[in-house]
This record gives structure tokens, C-alpha cells and sequence, in this order.
């Protein structure tokens, strides 16, 4: 409930991988009576095979909006999906949590309803970007405006885990979003960040499922190369940085596709372009992770499309398949 | 001197500019003996005809690498080339200077040698980027790490100033960097120069030779569309947001191209990538401006070369002809 488009679309997302995916896996629908309704009409022959026993229909009553302030929200309308999908995820009868809606009151109901991880005062969203390599998983990309140097390294401890679930990249290379490479560079935070890094860095390196490798600064041309997998900074920078990808990414595009349209087949362009700006919408490989909580948490854009969504549902089944929120504890405590 | 390129290249720029524009400028350079004498010696012919006349050489001793520390190198080699044109532009005998060298340094012998604009304590850069329309002027892409309200507002006016003498755009559009359009969103210096800026539109709106019109808060990726004439930031995120659009255009421009290359005239894509590419290398249009202090002050990447430091020149003609820095200083006293 709450993203741009209607739950009623959603839900295809919802049976495409129930349909053609592993039957061990349960999905809980949280949505209003109206909308249960809705779908029950709409999909009532897809629904009626054996199918149904796999999906569940869990009724809320209040809908959070993109234009509610988010921390009252959460705390006013209870039972909104949010809220309620963040207890069913404490007491562990979710597995994973995925949500389309107001960013803000997910990080809220997140940070009011789930433990912290050890040493976490406040969550922060990871999501990735493509490169000529891997893609980089970029963290915080709007949880905090403000990070103190401590915050940043706990980051980098969580994107590290992210990428040996995901990427399955053994000793992670860890780099922090900088103005220049050189050590003296950027805000106090950022120099002390380096330090905290770098001991960190020296000390995991070799520790079995923890490893990491801190490369030290990194300016924002040189991510798209490959050079880290994991690119640390401030909720406020890392926000710019994805949307300034986004926008030139699309602008570049669009330029492009005008230059070379007269030569190449259209419909190459078209389906190449597609492709393409879907790897910079970071809702698709596979949404942005709430990091630092004690549940997956993932948060697909606000106008997610069943083709979008669906790629969430599998990156969260993956990530909850390969533990990824007991890793990040454990690399923590470590 | 100092910058990537050496001297003797770049002065190609220089003769190009001579022998194809209007006869009225001189062009001052500073460099050493030794480049001196080289570029005596290789350029011999084309200095002996009658352009000579409007190029001075004047001979440097010191020379500032882009590896000094920009602050003791501008005090301890009075000498260099940025130390000399700094002391040349206060006495009038420069109307505007241009480098390649080291950034730090040039902003530093700016703050110390020249005056600076009322009410300002420290120069910002500016740079612009290509969109859809016309380019948006982005300020600070770097002399700042922390602002102010109050800085970000003179910024406005000075970016604002620097569009309608660039651009010739009347009543410029300025918008202020943040992580979302609602005025409540950002840290506590965006929120107050969010206020403080729609005041100041409203003064000035309709103030002749000072109009300008704040239309709020700007996401990253609504750049790309020219929603907007100025982009107003800090130096650390306007120097990210400028980066990662470089990144991000040429990786896409890279992925992009291996897609069509098959189906399209290699040529026509080779040009219009190049096209394309240098659009988003700031020092091109015409390179970046050291907006506050008094004076003219251009900054050319690193690694210019003939073809972008000659864009600069051409760029700082048309900036000191049509009175950049007396307007900026009137629109700051107004």
C-alpha cells in the first residue's frame, strides 16, 4: 500500500513469482479490505488454482501516503501496512519485508519497531549501481543526513556483507565518496573516517567472512570503472550521487539516441535504452536495503511496476535465503 | 605553468585565438625562461608575423605542481605564475587570468592577493552543466566544503549574475540543491537559505539588472531537464554532483556505443561521442569561474588542452567584455 501505483497492478509482480518460482516460499499481502477485494475480482482465475495456498491476504485498515509526514504517520495510523508488516517481521513470521511507499515512514516504523543491530543508532539505505565490472553497492543513500565517522564505518562493515550475499565477492573492496584521493581531503568526518577505515581495513583482511579490503578515497568519475564494491558516504551525498547518475544517465540517453537514431534500428536503440536506464533505477537490482536493523527491510521506488517489484521479491528472497541480516550482526559483533 | 599538459602544447591555444579574433586583445603569458625560450624556438615562424605584437611574455622563477600543498605553496614561491597573474589582475594590468594548474592554489592566491566582493568571505566556484536547454550554472563545485545559509544566497546572485552575462537570461531560474522538493527537507543551512533565497527572489524579481527567481528545492536528477538556470550547493556536493555526472555520461556513452556499434556508421558515433562527452567536462564552457573576489580568475582542468584552454580564452573574452565581476559587485550591494 502507498506507492504510486495501484496495489491492484502490484500484485501481478506477486503472482509472477509465485507462478514461476520455487513452492516454498509464503507471500503476505498487506492491504485494505477494498483492495483484497479488488484483486480477488480481478485475478479470480489466477487466484483459483493451486496457487492460493501460497499467498496470504493480511488486512490493514490505514493507508500511509507519499504526502504524510513520515514519523507521525508511523506513529498515528497504526495500522498501516508498514506498521504492521514491521511486527510481523520482529516476531519472525515474515522473513522479509518489501515496500513501495513513503520512504521515510519505512525507515521510521523500521527504527521504532525492530532491534538495532549492535553498536547502529539509525538505519541506512544501501542500493547499487552499475559499472564495467560489478555492480557497487552504495551506502547511505538518504538514511542520515549527517554521519559522524563511527556511522561510516559501520556502513562499510554492512555494504561488505551485502556484496559477499549478493555479488558474492569474497574480500570486498571498500572506498569513501571524496572530493580528491589524498587523505588530507574533505570534512573532519571524512579524515577520521579514513583512519577508523583503514584500521578496520587491517584488521578484517583476513578474518575468515569478514574480509575487506579499504582502498581508500574515491572520487565520484571513478566509480563507474569497477574500481570498489562498496562505496561509502553521508545519506545527503549518496542520494546526490544516485540521482545525478539517474539524470545524466537518462539525459546522455536521450542525446545519444537523437544523434544515432537516423543510423541504427530503432527498435535496437529502444530495447538497449531500456536496459540500460533500468540499471541506474536503483529500485530494480534489487531495491534499497534498510541496513542496520534486525529484519530485511527493502524499499522499491515509489512508482515501482510489477517488473520492478518482481525483481525485489527475488533479490529479498536471495538475500533472505543467504542470511543476510545474521551475517551483518555477526560481522558487527566481530 | 603547472598544469598536466606542458606549456609549450598548450600555447597552441593561445595563437589560435590571436590569429583568428578581433585584433584589439594582448595576451599576457607567464611561464619561465626555459618555456620561454621553447616556445620561441618551435612556434618561430607564426610569432614572427605580425600577431607578436599582442603577445607579452613575462618570465616566472617558481613553479607550483599540482602535488605542493596550495596554501604554503602560493606563500612560499611568490614567483609562480598564479602568484604574478593574481598581483597583475589588482592593478588593472590583466582583465582577466587563466590557469591549468593546481586548483587549491589558484583559489588561495585569489583570497589573499585580491580583494574580495562585498560581503563575501571565501570565492566559490562555478561551473556549468549541459541540459536540455540551456546550461545550468552550478555553484560551489568546489572552493567550499562547508556553507552557510547566508553563503549559498551570495552564491545565487553571483551564478544569477554570471547566466544573464553568459546565457543572456533575464530573469534567471534558481534552485537549491536538496534531497527533495519540499521546503522542510535537507539539513538546517539548506532550510534557512531556503527561506533566505525566496525572500531575495522576491526583492529582486523585478529589480532591474538584478532579477532573478528562486523556484525552491531541486533534485538531482531535474537538472538534466533545465528546469533550471542555477544550481546552488555547497563546494563538497556541487564537486560530487559534477563528477558523477562526468562518470556517469562517459560510462553510458561507453555502454551505450557497444550496443549500436553494429548497427550504426562507427564515424558519426565516434563524433558524436566526443561531442557529446566534452560537454560535460566543465573546463570546456568555458571553463571554471572563481566567482567573489575582484577580479576575472578562470580555472581550466588539469589536463586541458589547445582546444579546451582556447574555449576558455574565448570564454573570459566575453566575460570581461561584458563586465562579469562590476555586475556581480553590483548585484551584491543592491
Amino acid at each position: 500500500m502507498g506507492g504510486d501505483n495501484p496495489p491492484e497492478l502490484l500484485f501481478e509482480a506477486v503472482l509472477l513469482a509465485v507462478e514461476q518460482h520455487s513452492p516454498t516460499h509464503t507471500f503476505v499481502l498487506l492491504a485494505t479490505q477494498q483492495v483484497v477485494d479488488i484483486l480477488h475480482l480481478q485475478y479470480m482465475d489466477r487466484l483459483a488454482v493451486k496457487t492460493t495456498a501460497r499467498i496470504e491476504f493480511h488486512i490493514v485498515d490505514d493507508v500511509i501516503t507519499m504526502a504524510d509526514d513520515p514519523l507521525s504517520a508511523v506513529r498515528v495510523k497504526k495500522s498501516a501496512s508498514v506498521n504492521v508488516g514491521m511486527r510481523m517481521l520482529k516476531k519472525h513470521h515474515l522473513d522479509a519485508f518489501i515496500s513501495s511507499g513513503n520512504t521515510g515512514a519505512l525507515i521510521a516504523a523500521a527504527t521504532l519497531l525492530l532491534p538495532m543491530l549492535p553498536g547502529i543508532s539509525r538505519p541506512a539505505l544501501l542500493a547499487t549501481l552499475p559499472t564495467k565490472k560489478k555492480p557497487v553497492a552504495i551506502i547511505d543513500i538518504g538514511g542520515n543526513l549527517y554521519c559522524k565517522a563511527i556511522n561510516l564505518v559501520q556502513f562499510a562493515q554492512m555494504a561488505a556483507v551485502y556484496q559477499r550475499c549478493r555479488e558474492g565477492v569474497n574480500c570486498p573492496k571498500i572506498g569513501l565518496l571524496n572530493i580528491g584521493v589524498e587523505s588530507r581531503k574533505g570534512t573532519k568526518e571524512l579524515r577520521q573516517a579514513y583512519q577508523m577505515l583503514q584500521d578496520l581495513s587491517l584488521r578484517k583482511e583476513v578474518q575468515d567472512g569478514c574480509a575487506m579490503k579499504f582502498i581508500g578515497n574515491i572520487e565520484a568519475r571513478e566509480i563507474f570503472d569497477g574500481r570498489v564494491d562498496v562505496l561509502v558516504t553521508d545519506g545527503f551525498t549518496g542520494n546526490i550521487l544516485l540521482k545525478t547518475s539517474e539524470g545524466a544517465a537518462a539525459f546522455v540517453v536521450d542525446q545519444f539516441e537523437a544523434a544515432v537514431k537516423n543510423a541504427s534500428p530503432k527498435i535496437l536503440v529502444n530495447g538497449e535504452k531500456k536496459d540500460l536506464l533500468k540499471k541506474f533505477d536503483y529500485s530494480e537490482y534489487p531495491g534499497a536495503i534498510v541496513c542496520g536493523v534486525d529484519g530485511l527491510v527493502i524499499k522499491c521506488h515509489g512508482n515501482a511496476t510489477p517488473c520492478s517489484l518482481y525483481h525485489s521479491i527475488m533479490g529479498a528472497i536471495g538475500l533472505a535465503e543467504r542470511g543476510l541480516v545474521r551475517k551483518i550482526k555477526a560481522s558487527l559483533i566481530s
